[in-house]
């Protein structure tokens, strides 16, 4: 009987549980501690356009920057928020790999940022793509959650590969 | 004994945990994705305001729309973040029902809003009552927990009963 | 035979699972929870400047008070970020810890705010400490995963020990 066991099976059970979470996260963090480093280069960047030797507080270049920056993380809620529903609800990979795809086109975003101010606003100008493909993941996962539930029919693994083979499509420009 | 069948119970355990964790997170990642969806319709908009045909560079529809904009992303974090934590702590189905009253409420702001620059800043002027509640479910569920590890009662069945009660008081006016 | 008893374990594992992971989050809720009160508090604050009997629509001190707010709404998610990956891949009591410093230093960071123009953007300048402490837990959380799953041997816990003591040295000014 299990439940005569209970502290040592607690123990165990606990331990796994804890390896399975890192085991399904760990990729999800990663693709996050990057996302902060970027986020850390861009906050540095304005800083240093802004109390340089040669800085004026209202250059051109100074709200471009500021501008490029803001748009950046105006976005950043929502990419987090579809990156790790989507790493939770179906898989990691796919999910970190268009994370991490979504951390490039931002960095090209931010570098090749051009400045005229009412380009600045819409930040989703940018990796849009990518958020869709996270978005449907998501909405995949909970189709197969649901079905699983009441139908009993669990398609994740096939979902999975499909998904993983998808996801270098969006390595296509 | 369990520990000898190690390897066959590590799977059962884990199966068993991932439709949990999917069976009590489900209806946030769909209230989640919802707000994704409203926060790209947002950017849509102001995106579309901004490259019309008949815009202008700093348009007093355009300064409105950003604004307005901006204020919703600014909140948008300590909301992504209540609504999680409630449903995590407490219980998904209040949680998630009172997301959905909060997205209502930001898309009334964001079509009624009148773009006077003074209203422009504070952002939390919409939705106070259902972050107030949010919170207030995640004080109670944590203050459940303590109690359950330190005293022993658990009167999380009762309180999620009450809870659900309760959050139909939100769509009072 | 674990299999057979299928429904009672499933409910016991989860009853446990459930209170494991409240037992692993319930200090990083509480941090969201106090950040959430202080947004809040920024919120009302930049509220009151702008509409209160003596205010001026684009008055030096609305200026000021609203940079100051966006400063800290730009860094929220990011600190949200690593707050939980930190909790979650190594121990949640330094964490809460560190969020709790983060919070203070927040707080005296709006409250001295200079409103200089130029100052206004970088908003990481003040807690880059705290958000590095906290990208290092994430970092040796994972690495000690990795070592777990690929090496077997676990340090957990007397990296969960010097965690602990380290996260006092954030005290230092």
């Amino acid at each position: 009987m299990i439940r005569q066991q209970s502290e040592t099976d607690r123990q165990f059970i606990l331990e796994n549980m804890f390896v399975a979470v890192m085991d399904n996260i760990f990729l999800l963090v990663l693709v996050t501690l990057l996302s902060v480093v970027q986020n850390v280069f861009f906050a540095l960047k304005v800083e240093k356009e802004c109390t340089g030797p040669h800085s004026k507080p209202h250059s051109a270049a100074f709200e471009r920057l500021s501008c490029a920056n803001r748009n950046c993380m105006d976005t950043y809620p929502t990419f987090l928020a579809v990156l790790w529903c989507a790493g939770i609800c179906l898989s990691q990979a796919p999910a970190a790999f268009a994370g991490i795809i979504y951390l490039v086109v931002r960095q090209k975003y931010f570098v090749g940022y051009l400045g005229q101010t009412c380009q600045s606003t819409p930040g989703f100008l940018f990796g849009k793509r990518i958020l869709f493909f996270l978005s449907l993941m998501c909405v995949v996962g909970i189709i197969n959650h649901l079905m699983l539930s009441y139908g009993g029919s669990d398609y994740k693994e096939y979902i999975q590969t499909i998904t993983k083979a998808a996801s270098t499509l969006l390595l296509l420009p």
